[in-house]
C-alpha cells in the first residue's frame, strides 16, 4: 500500500518521459526519421506520437527538416525529424569561497572546456557573475544561446538542493541574477556535494555507482553517491563527514560541535599541527615540499591526519559500504604520504570481511570538480538530457 | 557521456515496464475495460497494447471475462479486462536464529496476519522450511496459488541480496527447497535490512523516505532506507553500524575487529556489563524489569549504552542525513532509559545546524519486522508488483 509513497510524479507523468526519452534515444541511434519511421520502431501511436514529437520540437530537442535526397519526384516531401545540433550543451559554475571555475560540456557530454579565476574573499554576487560569464564567454565553442540549464555550485548547506528552488544563507538573489544573465532554468547545489557526484560521473571513481568522496581542504566535507545519483538526505544535510567526532575532548569546531574531523584535518589544522611539532614551511605549498621530501615532522603530521580520517572513513564505510572512496582537496596532493596512513587505518577499523572491497583513489578532477558536478546536475535533474546524447553502439554503423 | 551508466535497462524495456504499468494501474483506476478503452485512456497502438495485454495475462497479472450486462443482443460479447483478483497476494518468511516468523499481505498491500514459531539453534532448512508452511498454510486467508513470489531474511551477510540468486554462507540449497515448495520465485536479503524496510514502509517510519534503522539484539545492526529502497552498498556490506569502533582500545568482536558498538551493545554485552556492575537479574527480562523498576545500575548501563549508540549514530546522521531514526530489537522494549539516553549523546555528537532534524522513534513493527520486510522486498523488487494496487483517489467514484 505505501510501496509506491516515494514516487514523484504518478505512472502516466513518467509513462510521458519514457515515450519521449525512446524517441529522443531512437534519433541518436538511427539519425534523422519521418514520422512513420518513429511510430514503427517505438510502438506508439499516431496521436501518441504527434503529441511527444510537438513537445520536443517545441522545446528545440528535436527539429525537422527534409533531407535532399528524400524529395521525392511527385507528392510532398516526406519530413524528417533529428536531434538538434545546437541543443543540449550544458555549463556548470562553481562560485568557491575565493574563485570562480566555469567548465562546458557539448551535445555528447565530452567536456570542451573548463577555465578558472581567483578572486578576493568580499566580492559581490554581480560581480562574480561577471567573472563566470567572461570566463563562459572566451570559451568559443561554447553556445550560450543553446544552453538547457545551469547548474550552479556554491559554499555551505543549501535547502532544496538539485532544484530552482535551492535556497542557502548568503546566496540571496543569485539564482535570479544568473537566470536574468544567461535566461535558463539555474539549478544549484552545494559545491562539495557537486565535486563528489563529478567524480562518480566523470573522474576517479567513473566506474562505481556508490562512492564516497572527501575533500580535505579549508573546509572537510564530501558527498555519497548512491546508485549513480548524488545522496542529499533530509535538509540537504549528508556528506558531513568533516563534522563527525573524533576526539570528544578535543577543540571546538566552526560548526559549534567539539572534536570534529575538521579540526584536525582542515589545511589551517594540519598546518597548524606541523608548527607545532617543529616545521619549518608555514603555508600549503612548503608542507607539501617538505612532504615530499620525506620530512619526518611533515609524514608524521601525515600520519596523524591519515588516522583521524581512516577511522572516520571505516564508520562511514560500515554505514553505506561505497564501492570507491576518493579523496580530494589541496591536502590529497600529499598523495601517498596521505593516502597510505588513511588506508592502513580505515583497514584496521573495518570489519575484516569488509577490508577486501576497500578502494581507496585519488581524486582527478582537481579544481574544475565542481563546476563538472553542476553539468552532472544538469543531466542528472532534467529527464530530458539524462537520456539524451548517450553514445552506445550503432546498430546501422 | 556516463551519466547513464548505472541505468540497469535500455529506455525501450523500461518503456514496456511503463506501458504493463499504465495497464495495470487504468485497471484499478477504472475496473474492468475493453481492449479499445485501454487503447484510448493509454495512448498505446493496437500493436503494442495486444503485447502488453498478452504478457500480463500470461503472468496471471490481468484476467478477461465478459461482464454480463454488456453482452450484445448481436455480434460477438465485448470482452473486458480486469486484474486478477486472486493474484498480488505476497508471502515474506524471516528465518531467524531460533525462530520462523512469516507474514502475508492481500492484494491491497493490507498485512492480513503473521505468525511465529520458536525452534532450537540446530534445525535443519527442511524442518525449518517446514514451520514456515505450517503457519502460512494455517493462516486461512493466503491463497498459497496465487502467489507472485516470497521474500526471505536470513541472518549474516548476503551475496546479490534482494534477488533470486542471492548466496549466502549457511544457506546453501535455502533457496532451491523453497522454490519446490511454493512454486515462486524466492528473493533472499538480511533480514535486519529487511526489518529496516519493513519499518520504513508499514511502522515507525512509514512516513519518511530516509531511515536509519538500528536493531539491539543479540547482534548489533541494521540498515539504511535511501529515498523509499532498500540501501544496500557494494557486496550487500551496509547498515553494519554494530561494527563501527566505538573504543580502539576495547574488548576484541566476533567480526575479527576491536572495540565495535556490538562489543558494548548487544545483550550479551550489556547484561555482562549490568553483572558486573552489581546488578542482580540474570536475563533480558530481569534486566528489563530491573530498569523499569529505575534500579540504578540497571539505568547506568543503559545509560553508557546510549552513549556508545547516539555517537556511532551521530557519525552516520553526518553521513546520510536520515529524516528518521529508528531503534527496534529486545533491547529497544527498555523504552526511555535508552531512547533518552541515545538521544541526549546523538544531539552532544551532532553538528548545532543538524540537531533539530533529529527524530528518534521505537521500532513497532516487533517480531514481524523481517517477515514484512520480505513482503516489502517483493513488492520493491517485482516491477509488475510494485506500482500494482497502490490505492489512489478514484477519477470516476
Amino acid at each position: 500500500m505505501l510501496c509506491c509513497m516515494h514516487e514523484l510524479d504518478g505512472p502516466l507523468t513518467r509513462l510521458r518521459r519514457s515515450h519521449e526519452q525512446a524517441v529522443l534515444e531512437l534519433l541518436r541511434r538511427h539519425g534523422p526519421l519521418s514520422r512513420a519511421e518513429l511510430g514503427d520502431r517505438s510502438g506508439l501511436s499516431r496521436t501518441t506520437l504527434h503529441d511527444i514529437v510537438t513537445g520536443l520540437v517545441g522545446n528545440g530537442s528535436v527539429v525537422t527538416g527534409t533531407p535532399h535526397v528524400e524529395v521525392r519526384k511527385r507528392g510532398r516531401p516526406v519530413e524528417k525529424l533529428s536531434l538538434n545540433p545546437a541543443a543540449g550543451e550544458a555549463v556548470g559554475i562553481d562560485f568557491a569561497r575565493r574563485a570562480v571555475h566555469v567548465a562546458a560540456v557539448n551535445f555528447a557530454h565530452d567536456v570542451i572546456g573548463s577555465a578558472s579565476e581567483a578572486h578576493g574573499a568580499d566580492l559581490s554576487w554581480p560581480e562574480r557573475i561577471d567573472i563566470a560569464g567572461r570566463l563562459l564567454a572566451t570559451s568559443a565553442t561554447v553556445q550560450l544561446d543553446a544552453l538547457s540549464a545551469i547548474g550552479v555550485g556554491v559554499v555551505g548547506p543549501i535547502n532544496d538542493p538539485g532544484s530552482e528552488n535551492a535556497r542557502a544563507q548568503g546566496i540571496d538573489g543569485l539564482p535570479d541574477l544568473l537566470r536574468k544573465q544567461f535566461g535558463v532554468p539555474v539549478l544549484l547545489d552545494n559545491n562539495t556535494r557537486l565535486a563528489a557526484l563529478a567524480e562518480a560521473m566523470w573522474g576517479a571513481a567513473a566506474d562505481s555507482s556508490d562512492v564516497l568522496y572527501l575533500r580535505l581542504s579549508h573546509g572537510v566535507g564530501g558527498g555519497l553517491v548512491v546508485g549513480g545519483a548524488l545522496h542529499r538526505g533530509r535538509n540537504g544535510l549528508s556528506g558531513e563527514f568533516g563534522h563527525i567526532t573524533v576526539d570528544p575532548a578535543g577543540r571546538p569546531c566552526d560548526c559549534g560541535g567539539t572534536g570534529c574531523l575538521e579540526t584536525r584535518a582542515s589545511l589551517d589544522a594540519v598546518l597548524h599541527r606541523y608548527r607545532e611539532t617543529g616545521g619549518r614551511a608555514d603555508d600549503l605549498a612548503g608542507f607539501l615540499d617538505a612532504a615530499d621530501a620525506g620530512e619526518p615532522s611533515a609524514l608524521k603530521v601525515l600520519e596523524r591526519v591519515g588516522n583521524d580520517v581512516g577511522g572516520v572513513l571505516a564508520a562511514v564505510c560500515h554505514a553505506v559500504g561505497p564501492g570507491v572512496i576518493v579523496i580530494g582537496g589541496e591536502l590529497a596532493e600529499a598523495g601517498p604520504a596521505l593516502l597510505e596512513p588513511v588506508e592502513r587505518a580505515l583497514r584496521q577499523h573495518l570489519m575484516p570481511m569488509a577490508r577486501p572491497h576497500v578502494d581507496v583513489r585519488r581524486a582527478t578532477l582537481g579544481d574544475a570538480g565542481s563546476a563538472l558536478g553542476g553539468i552532472a546536475l544538469v543531466l542528472h535533474e532534467s529527464p530530458l538530457l539524462s537520456h539524451y546524447p548517450q553514445p552506445v553502439p550503432e546498430e546501422n554503423a
